[in-house]
């Protein structure tokens, strides 16, 4: 599975190269500390996963216009707002590499650099003019913050199950990525059954890069991960390897797990053994297996499309949203 | 003045009660927790100036409906939603009489709820299906932020100007009580002219709002004003009683009120003495003056309207954003 990245990114370096400056262009505040907020985490090297969908999403349905890349960054801006808030609430020190924004230009003007995304893309929602766009955006980000407080309230909490995991990762990442998907269907005025097959990919995707994401956060080194291994853990948020695990542990095995996640200061020695106990208990190739089906579910809904080089890069996105290594 | 709140209550309650329960209707948060956040603040005893703005300025245009309670909702949400995420930014502890949500519920619950009440403002704005209304709100939303941002800049900036100043309260406070009175007409579906009339009273009555405010910081006593006195000044928030004694206080006193100012520890001796600064240089009655031709300017707008009982409570509306105790 390496090189996915490799052969993806040629593929969509021109589109890659528009998003960048439709990001730049339809950042617009009045104020440069906006933009330099705003800018120190977006422009640090995020993946464009969401706006890379929409146009894909519109091109897969032979939809191409340069406003695309416009409403492409909705999502962009949606996203970055929840990561700005998610590093002020979480108290991370590090994403992408670099000290978290909060760090920079502290708490305050984080949390309102946030609402100035979350506004920015609910403007440019507006101008797209079409009452479908408009409900999606505003319904997604309704979806997010709740799936965040849902995250939060659970924290900590052994009984946290894998149906309530799924629910949460499902609105706080999936609907997201699930709207990227099905936005590029409505640009580009596809049919019921495009957008139904738009949007059940989006919503398969979605749940794998979260649960990617969370089993890289056991599996990465901070270097490739551009931020901390073991930051879940050390938050108190149970993640689908260590709910398997605990689900599966053997009592014993489970007050030992137990007595780590309930300790937010544990000791690399301590979260190595964790390590051991997730591996002992097929933890983390429980969720590669989870997240696996639902790559193979995501590339089906694709046959809905006559095959097309739109619909491999797809169809490889999916792939290295399981695979990648950061 | 006295006994105007008294004479507007009962005016206003049939409405009141209206908007007391669309508030709680249109909340709608899957999660206790969110209610539960959000109501801490939002049933606390708002004065629901806002939504009777929407509601009066409708009618002022002769449109009568249930739904305009529902789309008044909006406009409280925002309002919440600004003041959930100002506690969080400010560190403040109290608030209309009761500690500050982030005190009670954390501050990560209480950004989280802030973004869920954003998003449900915009969510309730594109259930109106116009388009006007949905870019009025999100126009507004990114004001704000900004707005908010730009006071956060000036914290502790002993030049800010008086005409600086005036741009941040018109964008943080005041879009979104013009806001208000815009949607009303929108929503009655008024001519121009009566469209203009509102939003000029409502720019009026936004700026008076603030200013008082800022006022009541110097004036009121923590118990009639359910926050804590001297605030603004322990955050390095100049406003304009501040602004106009800074600027035609003799060198020594701007020195004696500069070193106050910048340290936001003071203690009460040393608060007392820049009241008495203020009142040397009539900063609170210059700031009074203000806010008084700016209700003129309000009540000047409404001749636009036939005389009428909707026109007076408008009016009564004015002199109490100036004469309120709290």
């Amino acid at each position: 599975m390496t090189g996915i990245k490799e052969k993806l990114l040629p593929l969509v370096a021109p589109d890659l190269e528009k998003i960048e400056v439709a990001l730049r262009n339809n950042l617009t505040p009045h104020l440069d500390l906006v933009r330099e907020t705003a800018g120190h985490l977006m422009f640090a090297g995020g993946k464009r996963l969401r706006p890379l969908l929409i146009v894909l999403s519109a091109r897969i349905c032979g939809h191409e216009d340069a406003f695309v890349s416009k409403f492409a960054s909705i999502f962009e801006f949606l996203h970055t707002a929840t990561l700005l808030h998610d590093d002020v609430i979480d108290g991370a020190t590090v994403r992408r590499g670099k000290p978290v924004a909060n760090a920079v230009y502290g708490a305050p003007v984080t949390v309102l650099t946030g609402d100035f995304l979350l506004a920015r893309a609910l403007n440019i929602a507006a101008e797209s003019e079409s009452m479908r766009i408009i409900k999606v955006v505003s319904a997604m980000t309704e979806t997010i913050s709740q799936g965040e407080i849902h995250q939060l309230i659970k924290k900590g909490d052994l009984n946290f199950s894998e149906a309530e995991y799924m629910a949460v990762i499902r609105a706080k990442t999936g609907v997201l990525i699930q709207g990227a998907c099905k936005t590029g269907a409505i640009l580009a005025n596809a049919n019921e059954a495009a957008e139904d097959a738009l949007s059940a990919y989006g919503d398969h995707l979605g749940l794998v890069f979260q649960i990617a994401d969370d089993i890289l956060d056991y599996t990465a080194d901070t270097g490739e991960l551009g931020k901390s291994v073991g930051a879940d853990l050390r938050e108190g948020k149970l993640t689908l390897p260590v709910i398997h695990a605990l689900k599966n542990a053997s009592p014993e095995d489970r007050a030992r797990m137990a007595a780590i996640i309930t300790n937010t200061d544990f000791t690399r020695e301590e979260f190595d053994m964790l390590l051991g106990l997730l591996d002992r208990y097929g933890g983390i190739a429980y969720a590669k297996d989870v997240a696996a089906a639902h790559v193979r579910k995501a590339k089906a809904r694709l046959t809905a499309f006559a095959p097309s080089q739109t619909r491999e890069i797809l169809e490889m996105m999916a792939d290295y949203a399981l695979n990648r290594r950061a």
